[in-house]
This record gives C-alpha cells, structure tokens and sequence, in this order.
C-alpha cells in the first residue's frame, strides 16, 4: 500500500480543492435549497474521477447520483452518501460563512464539509489512487448519494426499490465513521429503527372558559392520561407486545458492548444531568442506550402557554412521540400495538397520525464477515483495536438497502470528521489530516476487500 | 315607585349619554391603558351626580374610585364596580370602533358597555332617580370602582384589607346579572374560590438527541406522569385531603339549583360538545358545575411542538393548571395538598409556582335576608320567579370583601346587559330597553331595602 498512500499524499491540493468545491455548492433539503445544482455538482465531479455516472430520477425529490467503476474481485460494494445538508441557522454563530469553505489552524470548516460531502471527496479519492496505482479496482465500486438525507430520506426507500437490480452489492457502507477522542477508530454496524407518530385529542369545536373544568371534557387530560398510560413506573413501555419482537443480544454483541470505552460521563456532563434514569453508569448504561427501544416524548402542545394567567378548558391537544427500534420490531407492528393499548385503555378517541416514513432497525452481526475484515484492517491501520457499536443509537433509512440491496451493512472508519466536527452545528469542520488518513484507510479497505473476498 | 319610574324613562337621554361618556374613554387594565383618566373620568361623573367622591391610592395599581351618598335607613349598601375593561383584539372583528361608542337596532355597541360600565350608570341613575324624586335616599349607598378586574384584581385585596373601615357596608351588591333568554331575573349569591399554579419540570440542562431516550431522564414525562397523578380514572381529584373542607349543599341550596333552567344543551352546542363528562345532564349537571371544584390543565408545553418530525428529548416542561374551589377550601391548603401529593408520589423534583393571587370561595346563604329580599323584588319587577345560583361557576375577588366589608354579598338584576353581549368579545353591547329596565330594578330593589331593613 505504500505507493497508495504517497499518491494519496501527493494529492492533498486536489483532495481538498474537490471538498471546497462540493462545500461552495448549497444544498439545504429542509429548504429545497440548490438540490438539483448539487446533484449536477455531484455527478460532474464524479465523471472527472472516471466514473460512469447517472442521474435517477426520484418521485417526489430531487434525483439519486449513481456512479459504478468496475473491480477485480466478483464481489460489490455500494457507498452510501448524502448531497444535502443541514440548515445553516444560526448563522451569525458561524466564524466564516458557511458556504464559503475558510481554512483556520490546519481545520477546513464549511456546511457539510464533514456531513458527508467530505466522505464522498475520501471516497473518491481512495478509488483514484487505487486505480491510478493498481492499474485496477480490487472490486467494483457503485456509488450512491442521495439528496434528502437531512430531512429523513421521505422519497429514499420507494427510489431504492425502483432501482435494487442496479444498486445490488455484497456490502454497503453507509457514513464513514470519524475518529474518537482517542484516536480509536469505530465500526457502527447497524442504526435503531423509527415509529414518529403524532397523538392528538379533540374534546369540543372550541376551548371553553376553564369554570366548566366540572362539567366539560378537557383534551390536554385526554392526552396527558393516554400518554402517562403508555409508561410503567419502571420506565418500561407498557404497551402490550411492544418487547415481544425484540432480539436478545448474543454473546458477541455483549462483548463488543463492553469493549465500547464507556462515554456516559461525558455526556452526563455535556446535558448537565444529575444522574441518568435509573443511576445507570457503565455496561448496564451501554447495553440501555445501544439495545433498548424508546419511546419518547418529542413535544406537546395544548391551551394557553403564554406569560401569566389565563383561565381556559383546551379543547384541543396534541403530542409528537417518538419510538426507536431495535431488532426485529416492525414500526407497522409497533403502531398497531400502540393502537390496540390506547383502546384497551379507554382512549380510542385519541388520534394517531403516522409522521414521515418508518424505519426498522438494522443490526449487520458481530460475525459478519465484512465486519471482521473491516475491524481487522482498522486495527492495522490505526494501530488500536476497534470499538464495535452494534448499532447506532439514531436513525437512518437503511432498512430499505438491507432489504432490496445488500446483506451486510456497516458504519465503517474513513469519515472525515472526528468527534468535535460540530455536525449540524455552526463551524462544522474537519482536520485536514484526518481528510489524508481517511483516505488511505479507505483505499486499504477496499484493497483487503478485494484481495480477501470476505 | 311610579314617579320614580316616570323619572327614570325622562331621563333616558342622560342616561346613555353618560355611558357612551365613559365608554369614550379606553381604560384596559392588561395593557396598562386609559386607567388613571378612567377612575378620573368616572369620579367626575359621581361628582356630577352629587356624590361624595375620593379617589383612593393603591399600592402598585390605579387607583380606587370611591363615593358615598347618606340616606334614611340604618343600614349601608356598597356597589362594587370595575372601570376597566378587556382588551380589543380581534379589533377587525369590531362592526364599529370598540370606543366609539354606537348604536345600531335598539343596541348601544362599545368595550365595557356591558362589563362593567354600564351596570355602574344604572346604580348612578337609580340613585339620582331616587333622590330627586322622593328627596333622599332609602338607606346610605357607598360606590367601589375598580381598575383591575379583567386583570386579575392583583392589588384590590391589600387595598380592601386598607380602606375597610370607610367601605363596611350590610350587604354588597357586586356587578350586576343581566337578563336570560326567557327573560328571567337571576341571582348569584357568590363565586368559586381559584388557585392557578404553573408546575414545572426541568431534568437537564439543554434538550438531547431522543437517540438518548433510553438513559436521560424526560421532562415531558416526568410532567406528564406528575399531572395525571393528579386525577383518578372517574375525573375526580386524587389529591389527598382535596375534598375535605368541601362544605355539603344543605336543601335550600339543592332546591335552589333544581329551579334554575337547565342550558346545558345550549352550551353543549355552542362547545360543539359531543357529551358532558359522565353523560352529565339535568340537576346532576348543575350540582357539578356550581357545586364541584375543579382541577384543570390551562396549558402544557415542552419539546418541540412545530409542524412535521423532529427528534428531540425535551429538558423542560411547564403546565399552567387552574382549580376552582368551592366553600370552604382554602387556596393555601390545597396548594400545602398539591406539594404533598406529588413529594408523596415520587414527584418532589416537579416545581409548583403560585401564579397571581388565590381566591376562596364566597357563597352567600339562600336564606340570607338580603337574598330573600332580592328574589321578592326581582319577582315582583319583572314578573317571573328568580333563578337562584348558589354562586358562579367562575372566580371574582369576592373573598376579601366577606372577609373586611360585608358578611351579605350577591349579584342581583339590574345589570345592564343580557346573555347575548358579547363581553370578552367583539361588538360587545346593550340593549338600550335593559338600561331602563335595569335602572328601574335597581331603584326598585334600594328603596325595598331601605323600607324593609333585611
């Protein structure tokens, strides 16, 4: 791999002209902001490296940018990414605009310079030098960004299925991983699944004078019953069946866990929390965030939450809930579940609006053999042995590409960023060094995919 | 009282030109505006109608209006009024300006025209009406005006509490009822108490990722699960304690209550109500809601509450909850109640804040002379037997008038609106046919307390 990574050094200038070009382009989902011009961007870049590049034309959003290079080896790898990025609010906490890439301190900061657009600049790169080097890939590339990322995938999922015959691959990696405090480089193998639903009461056509509270149905405690209802003390859901689909952890999912270095306090610190539920600390803390679902309270909205006093009866309330997922729950079950629990309980005029699409989790094994392999050149490329999150405690739409697409999904080290890249945040950046070892980390990576055909 | 009457059409003129004169004038006590010029404007009225008037200063508000008349008997009356009124919005919803005052079809349309501004030109008529014609007044008539009503009357008890001695009076006569849909007279013989606490929760200091809703305690659920502790399944109050002073309705007032007409369909249509709480109707109705306290949810938000999906584990939460007590809770019991319920249900860390001042009940006795009075004229005047309510579903700062002026206190006929105006809301107005009947039942009603000395 030597000559591998001298190329890779040899080219820092175009590594990252490549980044501030994609980082000039805006392209906020959320706002329908400069999505088109970046998939243009995108696919233009991407011809530049030798690509052969499509544009998929997406119902309802703005295309998938679709790239292939053939390999060496029989097998496939799709990369995944996003062309969209966050929002840029609030932007007078940004050092240098967000969209005009500025270098301070050896650090690139831009809107998306970590997230992801700085991935698919690695990517690219990694494959350049490869084939420049090689004279060949060690196995065929595709390539897939999409556009909506940032405003949770809604078109992603029908598109995938759409086009499955031509994304087909033997492993996906999803995000690159950043790098820990440490050093330590992590493999995420898997994201929990998401049910977001909206509850909502309606007690009368118009709030009444709160002197009625004796005589007239109120909504805000319709809701607030129905949402106590769906907890037991212990913190536990207490909707029927909401556990049953749940799989154990196997042994080496508990291994890897326990092997996690143990962030609690730090986060602790961070939200300036006395203590965690249940005084949680060390693997009980890891094995509850990484193998537990939830089932949250994401706001609630009923009656009069101005300054002061006034006096009112709402007639109307409603709840945004989320529930995350692990495997194997179905969100379709889980909402039916959660259907079946507000009737049995009295509240069948508690209404349930479905929010956004859903997800279930996804949770590639321990064992899989692209992970061992990935976790093996980690090692030896880093020099510290991995940490395995068995998956992430977030979401992301990967069901749709474990079902139409792949077998074995990962979260695996050569992202740009690192912990303190500030994702979503104003001054997003990453180290330039980091651009430079990602790089060859993902150039050795799919060196050692090819060359061991996992 | 026929020349009394005779007097009182004569001077119809004079009448209506005095409440568009203080109608004229803003005076909204929310916002702070037109209340010095208001208890000004209004002093000079009495002062014209040969009162003895003072202004009275209160401590952090505008001030008292006050005035007095001797008359014949040795008992006193004390009028009390407010010379503020609610604000405007919706303005556009207005037919004409809210202080220009107008007349359309018989009605006279301004802010404050019925509340409270046109029950204190009846008084003021009646008792020129009765000392021009019979040459002094059947028993001596204190006039109490007020600046802070529709805001809660925050200073008027320390300013009751300061000015006793010069207000003690038999019996007092609070704002005056208007006219029902049958035309029939009614009384209210007190109010319910309140008590309005804001309850927070706050379990971190800044919101989280709900990625973390496995290990980071929620502020939303702590509230939630804290309110609906409050309630059992069949709505009633789980504090304990919370009904122990609740003084049991002794016949009279029962009887009282099965007289008045049931408008429990009107409301339930006006509500847009598919059914009262427990299918309530008839006199089971009218016993709750004049004769039950009340724990209500005025408001409750936390987390994110905009449109669409945002995953978010909220670090705080806030309720505005309103009980209206009955006689003879006391607010500061039920507050001490409130505090022990939630320490006592694992809730300690839910912060209760008092809001405003907290009011007990006052409920004047059925058999209370002064009452019984009141219903004979009322019956007389106009014909119909008086509806008697035990008191107002609703709250007013009765209690420390009870408590330092008068141990008889009642709402009579004689107010100048009826069920139809609107106050609280745009095109607020009178008939002009009320004003005159309002002010003949008013002079009717002083000089049979004068003659007959309850």
């Amino acid at each position: 791999m030597d000559k591998v990574y001298a190329y890779v050094d040899e080219h820092t200038e175009r590594r990252i002209a490549l980044l501030e070009r994609l980082c000039r382009q805006p392209s906020i989902s959320a706002h329908g902001v400069g999505l088109e011009e970046m998939a243009e961007l995108t696919a233009e870049a991407m011809r530049e490296y030798g690509l052969d590049v499509e544009l998929l034309p997406v119902d309802g959003g703005p295309p998938l940018v679709y790239a292939e290079v053939a390999g060496r080896s029989p097998q496939t790898l799709l990369f995944y990414n996003h062309y969209d990025v966050q929002p840029v609010d609030p932007l007078d906490e940004w050092t240098s605009p967000p969209f005009e890439p500025t270098h301070r301190e050896g650090k690139l900061f831009a809107r998306g310079v970590s997230d992801n657009k700085g991935d698919l600049a690695v990517r690219l790169e990694a494959v350049a030098a490869l084939r420049e080097v090689n004279g060949e890939m060690p196995l065929t590339i595709k390539f897939l960004a999409e556009g909506e990322e940032e405003s949770g995938s809604p078109n992603f999922p029908a598109a995938v299925r759409a086009y499955k015959d031509k994304l087909a691959a033997d492993v996906c990696l999803s995000e690159g991983t950043g790098i820990g405090p440490d050093g330590n480089p992590s493999l995420v193998l898997g994201v929990k699944g998401m049910l977001y639903v909206e509850l909502s009461t309606r007690t009368a056509q118009v709030d009444a004078h709160s002197a009625y509270a004796t005589v007239v149905p109120s909504a805000a405690w319709r809701l607030v019953s129905a949402l106590d209802s769906l907890k037991q003390p212990d913190g536990l859901v207490a909707i029927d069946g909401f556990y049953d689909a749940v799989r154990p952890l196997v042994a080496q999912e508990k291994e890897a866990l326990a092997a996690v270095p143990d962030t609690s306090e730090a986060l602790r610190e961070l939200l300036g929390l006395e203590a965690f539920l249940d005084d949680l600390r060390g693997y009980a803390w890891q094995e509850r965030l990484y193998g537990a679902p939830t089932c949250n309270i994401c706001g609630l909205e009923t009656g009069y939450t101005g300054p002061g006093l006034k006096t009112v009866l709402p007639a109307r309330a409603r709840a945004k809930v989320d529930f995350r997922l692990v495997p194997d729950q179905k969100p379709k079950e889980i909402l039916a579940q959660l259907r079946a629990h507000l009737d049995r309980h009295g509240f069948s005029d508690v209404a349930i609006q479905p929010i956004a699409d859903h997800e279930r989790a996804v949770r590639t094994p321990v064992d899989d053999p692209w992970v061992r392999t990935t976790a093996r050149v980690a090692e030896a490329f880093y020099g510290k042995p991995p940490q395995i999150a068995i998956n992430s405690p977030g979401t992301a739409p990967m069901d749709v590409l474990v079902d139409e697409v792949t077998s074995s999904l990962l979260f695996a080290p050569g992202g740009a960023g690192y912990e303190g890249s500030r994702i979503h945040a104003p001054d997003e950046h990453i180290r330039l060094s980091d651009l430079t070892e990602a790089t060859k980390m993902t150039a050795h990576l799919l060196q050692q995919f090819g060359e061991s055909n996992p």
